[in-house]
């Protein structure tokens, strides 16, 4: 079987793409078909006028004073309100602030607070791995032995949601394969069993509609630079479940959590609302271009976006599909839109030397130790023919062994 | 007695600093006299187009590839590294990450987990707010009993120095009066009673020289937004002593302070050298922007700088020095040099107007509540002339108490 869609068809559904209009609005440079953007989200076009303004006018100008002028002090909670409008959240109970890493210390450290007398975390072996040393490191810190078990499957996780169980904390796509989990039914098996649960957002936030509101979630965390498209190491955000609010939960007391930080008094005193979970001065350069990022967003239909998303996930793996077995690709992506996220994932030998030789012919998706090959789909900026393009140059890359160049086994620093 | 120093005098001054070349690599807006940069260091003029190029170029054109192609992956040691060059540290001892608060989250966790038996945090009431919030969630998450004991007096430190003592904590020199700590003897007061000692270098770095090394500091921490120009927000440093490397010893356990990151393993092995004080993804706008910052450091002779900064506050004492009985301004940094870091500071009634009345004349300093104005001294951007027009406005506004005008009563977020 050769390709299921043919040219013509992939560019007329390009044509008559409802988000085709947010193509415009990306710079991308010319010959690239990007499907990394699950890695790193494109520029939006307008970022770089808009940090060069603060730089310019904000910091050199007005100096100081733009902490009030241009009001740097709550862009925490600015940026954080666009987001919390893409995941379901709340008025107030989201900030952007610190990385996803630093964001899970804060909220599994007040999760565990609140829950006392109860020893496990329960995670994956496969989530990001950050999070689940965080959670060593948590653990560690608190000195009450609290232990991390981890499943080897998602089927496993109902079983393990026991009395003893403290927390429930799982990225809801996961980052290599791409899996999807139920937000609302596990985040329900475990309230049942008395188990808070966080979700990691960084694989879903920007890629699919989500509801926290209405899945009860407890906690949510997630980064800024990967479909929110808010640059390189861009700020992350972090969800708190009104509920939750109040007391002195998170141990990362800085000042910007302190319910008065301009009183400058030497006693914590906790905001009692979602500025708890702030920490230090935060970083306005990189938050205003988060905050250019994010205004792209105000009228984007998520439940297009993710109709989209799952268009070009079956148009690449049913063009995949036409030569994959014959060249030993194996998706580990699941077939079944509504258990997955927004990218296709294949193990297969000599995965690292297969990526490089995409990217030398300017498909640009990532490896991911030991055996992974990843193609992230980002509906507002990619293209219906860029997705059949890159099953095609891939599957030219297998035929010709390409891949079995000497530059194509070389690593960098970053797998 | 009038003014102490001529207007020619000043400019003569001016004409032959050994560090007035500097100025023109700054952005400083006209009719400011910019007294401010011990909170917000002015903006080097290379850093606007650095940070162009790294959205445009690196981010927008070489998308994920820029971790390695731009080496993105290790500007939290580049940038850390000529940090270190100003404050005595060696090579692989500092890192630039998040921000200081956090920062010292992580070294004081450490200090603590390398000093046990012992439950006190000793520190001055009149510390930077933040540094003492920051104790008190790391003690309280720790949860043994650890508490912070805080002096009323640096003359009080030596005698607070027991045996049950772990950690001193205090940072160099005072945010508000602009003491300034003998880190040497103090550093020695405490190991020799077996006590760890955490500097805070943020009114520190760029004002002066430092020797981390030669004191034997253990833990040192800073910001890079005030005299090192970095930007609002910029990321923060940490110094480690090589001696107090390995073992898994800071909880902000992040995945870019993993011995492998991206190996991806599960289970956290920690780096054994600085590296294991990083946690999440470095925010790379904001780092390329304190490196460009940075940059300008390359050739700067230390000595000079402080002997500049001991000139422009002796000026600025002896300029006011003249009225401030009159109009009732308490001078409360030390006269004596050796005792202060760079900035002069005033405590007197109604010091939040006056120093709005100042700032709408174009002098920008700071008011801490609940009394104090501050005027901070930065020797590569600021002229003696300045100086001298500052304090002869600062007169001018109390001979004709222009603060008692409605406008200046009113407070903005940030004061």
């Amino acid at each position: 079987m050769h390709s299921t869609i043919t040219k013509i068809d992939a560019e007329q559904a390009d044509f008559t793409d409802p988000l085709r209009s947010y193509r415009d609005r990306f710079d991308l440079p010319d010959g690239v078909l990007y499907l990394d953007g699950n890695s790193l989200g494109a520029l939006p076009k307008t970022v770089r006028q808009r940090v060069a303004k603060t730089i310019s006018e904000e910091w050199g100008e007005q100096l100081i004073r733009s902490w009030n002028t241009a009001d740097w002090v709550h862009l925490p909670q600015r940026v954080g309100r666009k987001i919390a409008n893409l995941i379901g959240a709340g008025d107030g109970s989201v900030v952007t602030a610190d990385s996803t890493s630093i964001n899970l210390f804060k909220v599994l450290s007040a999760a565990l607070d609140l829950n006392p007398g109860r020893s496990k975390i329960i995670s994956e072996r496969d989530n990001f791995p950050t999070d689940l040393y965080i959670a060593q490191g948590v653990a560690k810190q608190i000195g009450k032995g609290h232990r991390l078990v981890l499943s080897d499957a998602p089927s496993d996780i109902p079983d393990m949601l026991d009395e003893d169980a403290a927390v429930l904390m799982l990225t809801h796509v996961n980052y290599r394969n791409g899996y999807r989990h139920d937000m609302a039914a596990l985040t329900k098996m475990a309230h049942d069993k008395g188990i808070l649960v966080i979700w990691d957002l960084c694989h879903t936030a920007g890629a699919m509609p989500v509801d926290l509101t209405g899945a009860g979630a407890d906690f949510a965390i997630g980064c800024g630079y990967k479909y929110l498209n808010g640059g390189p190491g861009a700020p992350a955000f972090l969800y708190v479940n009104p509920r939750h609010m109040g007391g002195f939960r998170q141990p990362l007391s800085g000042w910007f959590g302190h319910r008065a930080p301009f009183d400058f008094d030497p006693s914590y005193a906790p905001s009692s609302n979602i500025e708890q979970y702030l920490c230090g001065t935060p970083p306005v350069l990189a938050m205003v271009a988060m905050d250019e990022a994010m205004s792209l967003w105000d009228d984007v239909d998520m439940t297009a976006v993710r109709a989209k998303s799952v268009t070009l996930c079956d148009l690449f793996i049913q063009e995949v599909d036409s030569f994959a077995d014959e060249f030993g690709l194996k998706l580990v992506t699941p077939r079944d839109a509504d258990r997955r996220g927004s990218q296709v994932s294949y193990s297969c030998d000599n995965g690292y030397a297969i990526m490089q030789a995409l990217i030398a012919r300017g498909v640009v998706g990532d490896f991911r130790a030991p055996d992974i090959i990843r193609f992230g789909m980002t509906p507002l900026y990619l293209k219906f023919a860029e997705v059949k393009q890159a099953a095609a140059i891939l599957r030219d890359i297998l035929e010709t062994r390409a891949w079995d160049a000497p530059e194509f086994q070389v690593r960098g620093a970053v797998t």
